[in-house]
């Protein structure tokens, strides 16, 4: 056997596999299909759920987090000029951490380069074979060469675009799905937070979301119809936009700047069952796709490699099975009420084109309900900072 | 002027509402379309918030509420055979009181013919008029003769149909509404109750419910198709579809008999504003209907009379208008939350036609929250138990 797991993808969900099974004495390669400078590049999610948090201690990697990242007590959701502060903190006794997904993989990037496990770039034409036989076998080129690895074990971490969902026959995967009608446009600024704490923005405008990657950087977002492309907001159509959108309390303070990323991105609730296949193993984006709304994207991708490094760290220990027959089932679970949670906030939040005036209301009637209702903000905390694994 | 106050409808809204007012001596007529044989033949809710019980106490109709409804600490929600218990007295310290409309229509016409006041049956076209001059004017036909009462104001008890919501200018008028794509098949069948506890079920083959009116007296409900007719349900296919919807913990159980009623009600959400036209009030039905998941149909109506009540209590007594300038918006802020909570239990517990398997999982994903978050019990019991005046 070339390795023990050959791990498809270098994100984060992928390098945090790689340093839970290594640090087990368990060998990894992992194959990723860009340069390691692209992986840092992706702006993505910015919100660690407590769980989360621990997990990367567990890993060996929180020395940077427990320094740079911002622990958040609390979050507000508004509705126009109304502004509801649900207190994590009070109400659950738990924080979030604001520590960015592009820090979580640099530093884990550092401790695997610290360990010295394989990670290989510009990896192409992947082929997951032999998922059924004893030992299972990949292939694929790099530096214009055709290698293969044989391995007991396949970690599919390479998302929603990539090869490990599509090697399980699409007769034996179950698929679900929504795709909301509109996008979320994001700005990346140099600038102050506007607020101490995040701002999920309910307008009649359309949604804005007030998030930050630290004291000093801002990461922005108004609610876009999917057919706007990046030109057409300028930075200046940007700060008017979100704005208005914003409680005229906070945009009263808003500081604004240059944007130095701008994208749109779709939103989209997606599972494809089951997580196992074989000696293949879906994990995060690769298996599943939450909206934004909520961050629960990263932190279930943490959750998965919670589930699947236990359960490898028990079969190469003891041989024993019951962790990777139950990864699958343990695993959805947990990503069902995250995807449930999502939606929910998504449809909370967001104005949908052409929705009658009952759903309006009800969209409203749920933000009263929850600025009015002690019970329902624990129950909004609750899910925000993580159910536990 | 003729009488204070004009009520058109004599269903539970408009005879509490003069039980109230002339309590405190205020003179009403109350105009009714049909017959008391009529109103008290008609089948309605059956389960009372405790704000219900204590206002029906403070009507002094509760005598026999309290010898015969039978108050319950909570319900059930089922997810196949999967029942999850709403604990409402561990909860929120509150209970529910199962006790039929019909029974508290017959207690308030008993108060009311205790205390002589004027009810018109058999009613015909009304004409509310002269609602922004010094006496509002009500005309109607009874007995083959036209007459006409003038009144300080006019309160509008007569349902979804009646006459008073007309009278407000239609393009003065907001309406929303949500008609949904199934009704409720509803038997009456003197058996002993299937449960202690009302069963809210939800099944692959569509929601049931298992409601009483007392132990003795059960009212069964299973969703159909709106296409359908009662006379495509016969008994036996009721009782044999209804078993297959409840847990099969609780069919076991289920003894069955002749229906004594059976009857098809279609699904519906709907709230007219404002609430008052110059001296015209609206109450109930005629404002507002909600789909019967959740039970919030006559007690809104009971809430509605309690702030109208006292609003016109005040300005009887004192000329005091701050009551009644502020009706609408007081009522329509806790109508709204009903509303909501309805909307929400109606979705989670039927099956959609033509929902794909992302909205089905969704509803899943909802109940199964419901079973493992005590959180989200209490958010369902303290909306079920009602939420304060």
């Amino acid at each position: 056997m070339d390795t023990q797991v050959v791990i498809i993808g270098g994100g984060p969900s992928g390098l945090l596999l790689s340093q839970m099974l290594n640090r087990a004495g368990i060998a990894t390669t992992i194959l990723e299909r860009s340069t390691r400078e692209h992986v840092l590049s992706r702006i993505r999610a910015g919100i660690l759920e407590w769980g989360s948090v621990e997990m990367l201690r567990e890993a060996g990697v929180s020395e940077r987090m427990d320094r740079m990242g911002l622990p958040h007590d609390g979050t507000y959701i508004t509705d126009g000029d109304r502004m509801v502060h649900i207190d994590f903190k009070r109400l659950t006794g738990k924080q979030v951490m604001v520590y960015g997904q592009t820090e979580v993989t640099e530093d884990l990037y550092g401790a695997q380069d610290a360990m010295g496990t394989t990670i290989l770039h510009n990896v192409e034409d992947v082929v997951i074979k032999d998922l059924d036989a004893s030992q299972a076998k990949v292939s694929f080129t790099v530096a214009g060469e055709r290698r293969s690895l044989s391995c007991a074990y396949v970690a599919g971490c390479d998302g929603f675009h990539g090869v490990s969902r599509k090697t399980i026959p699409e007769e034996k995967r179950r698929e679900f799905e929504r795709v909301y009608p509109f996008g979320w446009l994001g700005i990346l600024s140099r600038t102050p937070p506007v607020h101490d704490e995040l701002i999920y923005a309910n307008s009649d405008h359309g949604f804005a979301l007030a998030s930050m990657r630290s004291e000093s950087l801002v990461r922005y977002y108004v609610q876009v119809p999917l057919s706007d492309k990046v030109e057409d907001w300028s930075d200046e159509r940007f700060w008017s936009e979100f704005k208005r959108r914003i409680p005229a309390s906070a945009a009263a303070r808003l500081i604004t700047g240059p944007s130095i990323e701008k994208s749109i991105a779709p939103l989209r609730s997606f599972v494809s069952e089951p997580l196992r296949w074989g000696r293949l193993f879906l994990v995060g984006d690769a298996a599943h796709i939450v909206p934004p709304t909520g961050a629960k994207g990263l932190n279930l991708a943490v959750s998965d490699v919670h589930y699947l490094s236990e359960a490898l760290i028990r079969v190469f220990r003891s041989g024993d099975e019951s962790g990777i027959d139950g990864y699958s089932e343990r695993a959805l679970a947990r990503i069902w009420k995250a995807m449930r949670f999502s939606w929910q906030m998504t449809t909370m939040l967001h104005r949908f084109d052409g929705e009658d005036s009952f759903a309006a209301q009800m969209r409203r009637a749920t933000l009263a309900h929850l600025a009015e209702s002690e019970t329902a903000q624990k129950d909004l905390a609750e899910n925000y900072i993580g159910l536990p694994f």
